[in-house]
């Protein structure tokens, strides 16, 4: 199962990081992006960026977290960019998230799930659109908008995350009210996604429905890691977004397990910052790699 | 404003419709399916198909909504689809929803911000990438993630639609869940829509920030109509999905004004039904549209 694997290789290298490949064209360095004046050009130094840094993660990280959108705002050209990038990270070994965030109701869930999770027919013969080994999903719409997922995760082993307790400040406004019986939107949410779950509990007691759960909100992400035993958290926040290490433990259970962190700019920039200007970008990514997983190993594991 | 013109070129039709191009492969009559049997090829035929409904509805309708689900499952082939039939529906002059339902945090919403409804820079360059009229957004994260689409939306003359009430069985899950003040989920989110709406307001009292309400929870939609007097509503659910005339004049003013009525397989896939089966698909198309604007005139304007 999916999530079986993922925590394996996390606990293989030690290392419960994502790396974003959030990857606009203005992250790039100058070289790269000389010359370059119109989508095509654009997409295709995104990939080339990609596929530098993929080179020099893949054996230190378990997993990528690709970002739709970074993709999307260069059309087409992006869209190929992106599929170029997922389907590089898994020939390297890399476990891939869709970071899309896409939601409907069933039916048009249903071509959402064979884009990324499923398969697409046309006449008798089936292609995978965007194949990645999980998706995240919001789930505003309900039950089915979710269980076209679910189908396709039975049938592919893959893997989704639902939004619960996103780390952007204002994802209080909906996520933090509170209902009639005294919970949060976040847990009611979170009880949904447990249920959701209850059919892929994989061999370490995590499901692989998995949820999105901020950096930024320790306090919140305690009560959902007791009130969600057996969801493991896609934890987005670290670093540019303000989320620390010891914020984010309380994500993680025991044994260390429960969660990946997501950090993206602090990886794909960090040839811009003081500390790794004397490296070449992909070098630096590697190095700050190394650095985040020291800084969560020490607040994780102890 | 773009909300202006919609609700103009509803009255002068006299037809409050937009149909959408929901296009599955499978939607397509037997001879345009025959011998495709690749991505490029059914993206291709897609094409062909929408263009021909387009052109049989563009004098007629004021409006297409293009659910991008249905053309990302085709991978980029898919997505070169979209783009051409969301260019050509613009081009036929009619107005276009992209129907993405995009959320993120703020600086990911500002890429799909500027996908959809605002400018992509490379360089010097500026691009529009998938320049649409309106998107369709999610709010879950709050205004943040909706602040982007704001700002382009006053640039560009844009608008969006907040997904409040969706038309789903399972949107009640948690859009029915009651808040501790008495408020449901749908109706905090309904005053939410209103407060991002407050300066885009256009002249018929209706602002840019519209609204998703189901036609088929009609109790729900007048409570809405009610507590959003300056929020224009996209209409999903009506035809297939179960939603009547006369479940959904409640989203509509006294004037007859207040929103749009989304049909999508209703009108696609006319030709399948006994009483078109005599047309030609984009006939049967056209013949829907009109029996449709005529149920609706009938319910809403009296």
């Amino acid at each position: 199962m999916i999530v079986d694997t993922l925590i394996e290789k996390i606990e293989q290298m030690k290392n419960p990081t994502a790396v974003g490949l959030d990857t606009a064209f203005d992250y790039l360095p100058d070289d790269m992006r000389a010359g370059v004046g119109d989508l095509r050009g654009a997409a295709d130094a995104i990939v080339a960026f990609n596929k530098a840094i993929v080179d020099k993660v893949a054996d230190i990280v378990p997993c990528v977290k690709v970002q739709i959108a970074y993709y999307e705002m260069y059309g087409v050209d992006g869209l190929r960019a992106f599929a170029e990038t997922v389907r590089y990270a898994k020939e390297k070994g890399l476990i891939v998230i869709t970071d899309a965030k896409r939601n409907d109701i069933g039916a048009t869930a249903e071509c959402y799930a064979k884009t990324f999770l499923g398969e697409t027919t046309v006449g008798e013969a089936k292609f995978n659109a965007f194949d990645s080994d999980f998706l995240t999903v919001n789930a505003y719409l309900g039950s089915d908008g979710i269980k076209p997922f679910l189908g396709w995760m039975q049938k592919r082993d893959k893997g989704i995350f639902v939004l619960v307790k996103t780390s952007n400040p204002s994802g209080a406004e909906l996520q933090d009210q509170k209902l009639e019986n005294g919970k949060t939107v976040y847990e009611y949410m979170g009880s949904l996604v447990e249920k959701w779950g209850e059919d892929s509990v994989g061999k370490y007691g995590y499901s692989a429905v998995g949820a999105v759960v901020g950096a930024t909100h320790p306090v919140q992400a305690e009560i959902l890691r007791r009130e969600m035993p057996h969801t493991f958290f896609l934890i987005p926040g670290y670093g540019a977004q303000g989320g620390t290490a010891d914020d984010l433990k309380v994500c993680f259970d025991a044994s260390g397990r429960g969660g990946i962190v997501n950090s993206s700019r602090g990886i794909l920039c960090a040839y811009r910052k003081e500390a790794y200007a004397r490296l070449r970008f992909d070098d630096a990514a590697r190095q700050a790699c190394i650095d985040m997983k020291e800084d969560l190993s020490r607040a994780i594991f102890g």
